[in-house]
């Protein structure tokens, strides 16, 4: 009825170019309901955009359709994509960002966008996100078939820079890193729920966690678990490790950076 | 026909955590047309999203249903309201951050939310906003009747943090002070047109404000009352007094910050 | 259907002042979609606006109403206009900002606002945006006639400020400058595309640039023509003469700043 289209760009908001492809998009498909999950990706940071997609797409109703405009390499020979994977619809360039939505394996559809199927004007050299994927979003969004905006392909399997699968350091240690931080200063990491699983602590042991020369003990539930000042690691909204500070910035407290290594061990409760 | 949600948070733009609120409201309720009042609430001012929210709500049409995250206190036992009073529907944590639209004395219904009355799945232990309250807010806006989530309770009857009442400081002045600067740099304080009023001038007094070190000898209707470049005290769009530099910056041409005290006194004309 | 109505705006979106904008239209036209171009003009920039809606308007469906509020003068004895133009609507001060998309000569029409007619409410002293302007688009949207809300005049014909016409340096070089720096740190001049054809350069000639003692020769198509982090020049997405460094921050790295010279010549190619 009303069809949902959500927006995850690099673009910030001081200039029109969110806008503008809004405005494509309401003039292909006036019903859309448009939903802004962030411009405020990194530039190029294609491992951030793809967490983040990965973390929202399911809280939006079944048959969303997800535009990703990050480092579309506009004037390369990167293809552009539209995909349909677990009830939702994407259109992204093939850089990886879908990956995590995506995983190799999965049923899912995916094709090669050939403007000259469905755009009627001239497309820019530079902008492809308003001149190319708007369009394709809003066609999908009206109901037009994933198959008639271009053809079949197998999308580009490399993991988005910045994300790394679990790894070990050779000392024992499950080694990540500060994938992004967040408004709060709380450091998300590329760690999640099920890498730490294969660890297997035993009832007698805890998972102890370590950011730069910091070290925290125990996974805890809430912030509030700790006092207001102190340093807490926990599973995020997210499905992802972060260090935070109840009720403060953990990034000014423990003066990290994105990027950063996080490590996690296992040792024997005291 | 079309409920209309507002957003207030201290969420800032740079994550997924407001966007996907909105994917959890429209896939309860599709026919929502949310409006964002700010997300750029400073983390954990209280005071300053209840002055917000007091300046903005009617404003809208009636029904609609504000939903404001500031500070939940996620882990701790502070509960979650959902409150009428004014033919306007609000959803937010009993922290005080209601207390200007839902006086003591007002007529207003209030229960506090219980999840397992409108939430299929599991909540977070982190992001009550995604999990209890943007549902509470969606279902609101779809027509369950407020009675239907939670049962009746009496809020929290504490101001909010960072707002005052009217005080005198024992030398004949009205003080206050600077509860937030906005955008454009004005200074906006927590002093009333109808605090002023208390001061009764007389029509051979003026009213004069002191901010730091700076004196405004007057009160003016607009900026352009005075010459660009100097400063002006006036009542702002909120009904607060506010002190700005016309066509410039207060906060930067006077140097003062969120907290500094403001001064009201009375004196005979020149 | 829905009409669509596209704010444009220097009010950033620390404060309300933009949401309770939307809460005004909405009440008057339920049905309205609205989109932000963007609420990050500099403040009071009125020629960064006029490029932006420039550049924007003509993405967006036949009959929208785009709202402009930057500078009106509140206080001062600047008019509020509405405007037809292009199949478009527009609702902006009398002070340059639609300078560019109703020039001189144009098929277009254009009333000054008469709040008694349309504003059921007492307006405030301070934000016209508000009580005025947001009243008069949300009318118009609803399908109000353009002369129901004020009286015909014509408009300012002065260009906005920091938009200057075609202008030669008696040095034989088309002389512009930086009109704003957009996210990414791409250096936006208001030289177009026409005023570089007025060079004529022959087919042995070539295009050169300096922006400060940088210079570029020849004009790119896309970002990707050059190796990352070198600098490029090309026409933009707004149809304006661009400076950007390919995946880099062309403000950075040459440390210019808004309003800083650019020239264009020709030279023979070597």
């Amino acid at each position: 009825l009303n069809p949902v289209v959500t927006l995850l760009t690099d673009f910030g908001l001081r200039d029109e170019y969110v806008g503008v492809m809004k405005g494509v998009i309401l003039r292909i498909c006036p019903a859309a309901q448009i939903v802004d999950l962030t411009h405020q990706v990194a530039p190029f940071q294609i491992g951030q955009a793809a967490v983040i997609l990965r973390s929202s797409f399911r809280y939006f109703t079944a048959g969303t359709v997800h535009l990703v405009v990050v480092d579309p390499g506009v004037g390369t020979d990167r293809a552009l994509l539209a995909a349909e994977a677990d009830g939702h619809r994407f259109v992204a360039p093939d850089n990886g960002v879908l990956s995590l939505v995506l995983p190799a394996g999965a049923v899912r559809r995916v094709v090669r966008l050939d403007p000259s199927r469905f755009c009627r004007s001239v497309c820019s050299a530079t902008f492809h996100g308003r001149d190319i994927m708007a369009p394709a979003a809003a066609h999908l969004a009206r109901g037009l078939p994933l198959a008639e905006l271009g053809s079949p392909m197998e999308p580009n399997p490399m993991p988005p820079a910045g994300w790394s699968p679990l790894r070990w350091d050779g000392k024992g240690r499950l080694a990540g890193s500060i994938l992004w931080i967040d408004h709060f200063g709380n450091l998300v990491t590329n760690i999640g729920l099920e890498d730490m699983a294969r660890l297997q602590p035993t009832g007698e042991e805890r998972l102890v966690f370590t950011v730069g020369s910091h070290r925290i003990a125990g996974l805890s539930r809430t912030f509030a678990q700790v006092d207001a000042g102190r340093v807490v690691a926990l599973i995020g909204s997210r499905g992802l490790l972060e260090v935070a500070v109840n009720r403060g910035d953990a990034r000014r407290l423990l003066g990290v950076a994105q990027g950063d290594a996080v490590h996690v061990i296992k040792e024997e409760k005291t």
